[in-house]
Order: structure tokens, then C-alpha cells, then sequence
């Protein structure tokens, strides 16, 4: 078949809205159509040619919400017409890492998916000149039309809006998941959060749900402090205009250090700064960020031996297939707010003005409605 | 009273072995005679210069096991007579941090204690000559007689011998503590400890007691293998000896990478290593070497992103009132074992050639017996 996408053709480019060739599910694989999809910091890593692992040409995208259009070969899960979400991290439960329990990080077609491939190791993506186009985070949810493994589709509730829920494939969990299943906050702790955008306000939401007391929230914008806040922010701290060590200022506002601090800014130095911000003893700092390549983070080891806890989190420590569907309904119910922070919707063709929103820091996501 | 002990005059001398005055215990304080104490890196340190916090004159010495000779007012847990082991981390079970479930580090008396006083802010030692001497790390076990705070003292059985349970009182709690209590060590796990001394030689037979399948031992010199074999060590790994890069050797030895790693050796690089060779999705690396004054640790964040936990461990976890006792028990029913580490035993006189045993890699633990 052929459907439209917006394909990346080399690095550093705008994305081309063209139509591709797609061919059909294999065994154990799922076509979706894609509803809508937000547009992520990962998505423009790529594109911009910053990641080295960036494979040419690409469908980008890995944060969509769509409906299953027909099933391959072997597929008991999942039938036509059912609701789903991408998985960039995928849950096989039967993998050394989807039976361990302390991991999110299914390796079942790990090595494929980051070479741009399905697990048969071929693309179902082709231009019309019939050449190999790559999948990316075994989603490419920049095509209005996608292939999938079952193992990488969490089936969701249909009454769920496709233009929201779709930042549950990746914002909105990584941020929550962070704190309820990598930190596991507990009620009456007292945290901070270093970096106020898509991730940060979902970590600060994760929080409140979590029932922490203390929720202060650090970025060099002041802009982000009124939408935090409606979060669930409670203090909010400038670096720019704290006089002196951050560091002494975080810890004397958080009476001796948080409980549990989390970077969503990517910036090893601000890493830094949140672990050495959280309490002697117990305190445990979130990486969240994604570093430019190369990048060190580094400290005392004194801070380690004093009793803080350094750890990072992928998708939020999620199992998506068991979690996400799980989030959606906390949408559904209430429990958690998203609306607020879909601040554009724009149309396929104008993905790359949306990009263009991202760099001027005018939105928080993005979405392109199909 | 007057009391023999080893005085450390300045920092790089000789320990000079002295009579020295002794003040009576005050309110909540309690007079021992120190039957026996072990020498400690961490006594060396200071000795030797090195430690930019220490402070002379002092009276070094902190792993010692004695007698209860005399209580001051208002000391109620203890009485003449009882046999006690000091502690360096007190436990008052009072303060914010004794009541945290998460640490070891009680703040009662944290900060005269970094002064080398007790906790009224005065020094119970004097020269004869009238001079202020030092505590150190509230302890000071190089004195035959010494004056400790009652939350700074184990109370234990008397039937276990002086000159072995001292050895409780820092190594061997330290190396069975970071794998009980920090690590938490589940039956079954695969777990590289770097450095066989006196720390990791504990941390090997704490991962036999906890029932680890696999113990990776690593050290430059190979004469530890058969100590650390004797200790439950199953694989010994010289540095020295491998071709290539150690992270992806011991990765392949442990298949995969270690459920848990331990460094014992204080260098920043060895932490870097014991980091990397933990399992993706859930290693976690303890660190318990002191490294040198400004050394630091770094890793790229993506190991912590990817589900690696980097920690650390001071006093093993312990909570010493409480644990202390438990271990001499451990070893009296013959759960754990020290002897075969009490290599060399001393008179005080002797102390000095101990430190020397220590430089020249002879010992394990020398133990002076008064
Ligand atoms: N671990 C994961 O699974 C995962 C998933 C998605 C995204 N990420 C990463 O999370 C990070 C945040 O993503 P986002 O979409 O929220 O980005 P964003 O650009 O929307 O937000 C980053 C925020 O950090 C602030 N900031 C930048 N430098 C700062 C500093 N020095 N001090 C304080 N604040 C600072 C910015 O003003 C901005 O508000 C990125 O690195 C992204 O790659 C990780
Ligand atoms: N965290 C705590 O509470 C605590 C308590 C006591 C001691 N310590 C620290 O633990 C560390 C170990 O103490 P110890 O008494 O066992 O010391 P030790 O000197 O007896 O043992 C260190 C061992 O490490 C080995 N080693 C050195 N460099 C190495 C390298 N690059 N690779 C592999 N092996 C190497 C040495 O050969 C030696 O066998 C010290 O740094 C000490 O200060 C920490």
C-alpha cells in the first residue's frame, strides 16, 4: 500500500511530506494507522543529525495513538479496529529482562529495532523509487500508515481522544514512570525537579500524584514557572538569580536536601547539581535527560558513600504494554492532566513548522492530527 | 587516671606510645579499657598526612572491642563489666536520620565528633605536659583506656574473644554490611568485588553468606586469589592479565554483567569500572574505597539511563548498636569467619610495624592486644 509520511531524507534537512510504499504485516507484526503523534526532543536529535547512531532516510516519530488496521500471521492480542499506542520500548514478558524485575528494557528485538529494522531484519518502508526506507524506535509514527510488532503496541481503551493520549507514548510516562515506578516516591517527600519542559511538568505531576509535600521546580526560564504550577510545583527556583552555590540554596530550601531529584534537562552539569541536592543518607537523584554524545557526568564519590543514590530511568521504568493502558485510564479518570499541555495541533504537511515551535521554546508538545 | 596509649604527635610522624591523662566519663559518657583494636586504612590516612581533615595531636584507633569500666550519669544501657565494641557511626535511634529506614548515618554527635572532641565540646585526654589531645572518629582505640559516648558503644556477648570481634567494629561489618544492608543481595546473584584487602575479603564472604552464585574477586596482586578462594571467591580476575578492555571481560565472565559490584580499593578509575561491568536494566555498584582528597568519579550518564545504580556504603549500612552484636553472633555460631584475617597480633609498643605490615601488603588486619 502507500501512505503519506514525512520522511526524513538526510540529516540536518527538514522532513519531506511524501508518500511511501508500505508493505503488509508479517507473521507477528501489526499495520496501525496512525491518529496522531506528538513531536518529541528525541524525534529532533535525529533529525538534526546530532545523534550518532542516526540511520538515513528515516520515518521519524515514536509518540502516536492509532487503531489497529490489520493483523499479521501468528497475532493473538491484538484484532482490527482495536486502539493502541507505539512502543519504542516494547514488552515481550519473556525475555531475561522482561522476567527480571527490577527493568523495563525488553531486549527482544533490540538489536534490529536500532538498526532501523523489523525483528526479520528487512523494512517494510520503501520510496516510491523503491528505496529502503528506515524505521525509527520501531515506531515511525511520522507515516500515517505504520508497521509494528504485537510485542511493541499497548492495546488502550477506545474512548480515549488519539491528539492527547498519543504523548503517553513517551512524555507523559517517562515523566510519571520516573517517579512511580523508577524512584517510587513515597507520600510526604520532598523533591526536586531540574528542567520545567515536556518531561519536567509530567515528573512534577508524577509528584503530586505521588503525594509528595514538597515539589520545587528549576529552569532557567521564568516562562515555565505559572504553567508548573498548575502542576503542582510548589516552589520555583532561577538558577540565574540564586546568589552563590545552588547547591547550599536547594538544600536549605528543601530543609537538608530532597528525597529525590530528577534532571529533565539533559545538561551533565545540572546532573550534577540534582544529586548533590539530594539528602545525605538517603537521598536519590532521576536521570532523566539524554546527554549530548560524549558527555560525563562526575562527582565526590564522597556523595555516594555519604548515602546518595544515583540512577537513571528509560521510558520511565514503564512496561508499556502493562503500564500505558493503565495511564490512559488515570487520563480518563482524572487522576492525571494532559490537555494543557498540548499546546499545538498542526496537520502532517506542517510537521516541520513544529519543530520550529520546539527550538523557540513556544510549545510544550506539539501534535500532528492525521 | 593515667593511661598508656599511641599518641599521633603530627601528621607523617611515628606514633609515639605515651602515657597520657585521662578525664573520668561524663553525663552519658562511659569509660572502657580496650583489650584489643585492629589498624585500619582510615587510621593511616590520618596518620600519614594525607586526610585534609585530621588533627593532631590525636589519638587514632577505631575498631577495637573492650570493657565497660565506669558509667557517667544518666548512661543506662550500659553497666561495669559489660563488653562492648565502639562505633565510630553512633546510633542515638533519636535523630532524623536514625529514624529514617533508609540510613546508617546518625547525626547525634556528627559534628564534635569531626572536631575530635565528645559531645560537649571538650577533649578527655590531655599530655602530660597538659596539652589538648584529639579523639578521632570518637573512638580513639590506640588508648588502652578510653572515654565514648553510650550511643557510640555495641554492647556484646563476652564469651567473644577480644582480639578477633574488634575486627567488627569497622573491616569486617563494613564488607558483610554493603552487601546485606546497602546492596541487599538476593540469593542466586552473580556479583565482581575490586580490591581482596581487608574490606574485600568481607564483602567476598558476605556474598557467600548471602547466597550469591557467582563472586568475581579482581586485584593487581595475586596473592589474594587463595584468601579470597578460602572466602568463597569463585572467579579471580587479574587486571594485569587481561588482554583488552576489563569493563567487556568481566561483563562476559559474569554473562552479561554483575547483579552487583563492590569497589574495596578507593580509586576513582576501579569505581568507573565497577560501575560499567553492572548488568544493564539493574546492576547496581556500591562503592565503599575512600578515595583520595578531590579525586572524582564519572561515567557517561547513559550507564545510569540504561539501569545501572550507582551507590555507596559507610559502615556497611550498619546501625551499630543494633547490627554490631548480630555479626559477633554471626561469627561465634560460626556463620562468618575472621580468624584466618587476624594475621598478625602486636603489643602497643609494636604499633608502628604494624602501619608497616600494612604498606608492604603483608597483612590483613594486624591487631594490636593490649
Ligand atoms: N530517559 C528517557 O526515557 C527520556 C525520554 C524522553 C525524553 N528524555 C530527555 O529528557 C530531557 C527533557 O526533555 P523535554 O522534552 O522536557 O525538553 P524541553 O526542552 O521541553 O525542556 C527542557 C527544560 O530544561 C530547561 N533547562 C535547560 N537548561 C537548564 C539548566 N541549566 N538549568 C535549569 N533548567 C534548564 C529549559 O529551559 C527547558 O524548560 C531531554 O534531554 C530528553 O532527551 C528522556
Ligand atoms: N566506606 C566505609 O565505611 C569504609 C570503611 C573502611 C574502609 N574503607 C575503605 O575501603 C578501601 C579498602 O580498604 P582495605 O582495608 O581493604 O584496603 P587494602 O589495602 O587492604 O586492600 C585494597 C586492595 O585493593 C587492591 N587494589 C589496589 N588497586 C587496585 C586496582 N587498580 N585494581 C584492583 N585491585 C586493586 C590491592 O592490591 C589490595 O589488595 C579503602 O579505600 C578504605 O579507606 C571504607
Amino acid at each position: 500500500m502507500r501512505t503519506r509520511a514525512a520522511l526524513a531524507v538526510q540529516a540536518g534537512k527538514p522532513l519531506v511530506v511524501t508518500e511511501v510504499n508500505l508493505e503488509g504485516p508479517k507473521a507477528f507484526e501489526v499495520l496501525v494507522e496512525i491518529k496522531a503523534t506528538g513531536l518529541c526532543h528525541t524525534d529532533e536529535f535525529t533529525r538534526s543529525g546530532d545523534d550518532p547512531e542516526g540511520l538515513f532516510p528515516a520515518i521519524l516519530g515514536h509518540e502516536g495513538a492509532g487503531v489497529v488496521v490489520e493483523v499479521g500471521p501468528g497475532v493473538t492480542s491484538l484484532k482490527p479496529g482495536d486502539h493502541v499506542i507505539p512502543l519504542y520500548t516494547p514488552e515481550c514478558r519473556q525475555c531475561e529482562y522482561c522476567l527480571h524485575p527490577k527493568t523495563n528494557l525488553c531486549q527482544a528485538i533490540r538489536s534490529t529495532q536500532g538498526q532501523g529494522l523489523m525483528p526479520d531484519g528487512t523494512s517494510r518502508f520503501t520510496t516510491l523509487d523503491g528505496e529502503k526506507i528506515h524505521h525509527y524506535m520501531g515506531c515511525s509514527t511520522f507515516s500515517n500508515y505504520t508497521v509494528l510488532p504485537e510485542i511493541a503496541l499497548a492495546k488502550i481503551r477506545e474512548d480515549a481522544p488519539f491528539d492527547i493520549v498519543c504523548y503517553i507514548g513517551c512524555g507523559v510516562t517517562t515523566g510519571i514512570g520516573a517517579v512511580i515506578n523508577t524512584a517510587k516516591v513515597e507520600i510526604g517527600s520532598r523533591a526536586i525537579v531540574f528542567g520545567l519542559g515536556g518531561i519536567g511538568l509530567n515528573v512534577i505531576q508524577g509528584l503530586r500524584l505521588a503525594g509528595a509535600d514538597q515539589i520545587v521546580g528549576v529552569d532557567l526560564n521564568p516562562s515555565k514557572k505559572a504553567i508548573a504550577e498548575r502542576f503542582g510545583m510548589t516552589d520555583f527556583v532561577n538558577p540565574s538569580e540564586v546568589d552563590g552555590d545552588l547547591v547550599a540554596y536547594l538544600v536549605n530550601l528543601t530543609k537538608g536536601g530532597a528525597d529525590y531529584t530528577f534532571d529533565a534537562t539533559g545538561n551533565v552539569k545540572v546532573m550534577r547539581t540534582a544529586l548533590e541536592s539530594a539528602h545525605k543518607g538517603w537521598g536519590e537523584s532521576i536521570i532523566i535527560g539524554v546527554a549530548p554524545a560524549g558527555a560525563e557526568i562526575s562527582t565526590r564519590p564522597f556523595q555516594l558513600v555519604t548515602g546518595r543514590n544515583w540512577r537513571g530511568t528509560a521510558f520511565g521504568g514503564a512496561r508499556g504494554r502493562t503500564d500505558v493502558p493503565k495511564i490512559v485510564d488515570w487520563y480518563m479518570q482524572g487522576k492525571i492532566e494532559i490537555d494543557p499541555m498540548i499546546t499545538h495541533r498542526l496537520s502532517l504537511d506542517e510537521i516541520n513548522h513544529g519543530f520550529d515551535l520546539m527550538h523557540e521554546g513556544k510549545s510544550i508538545r506539539a501534535v500532528v492530527v492525521y
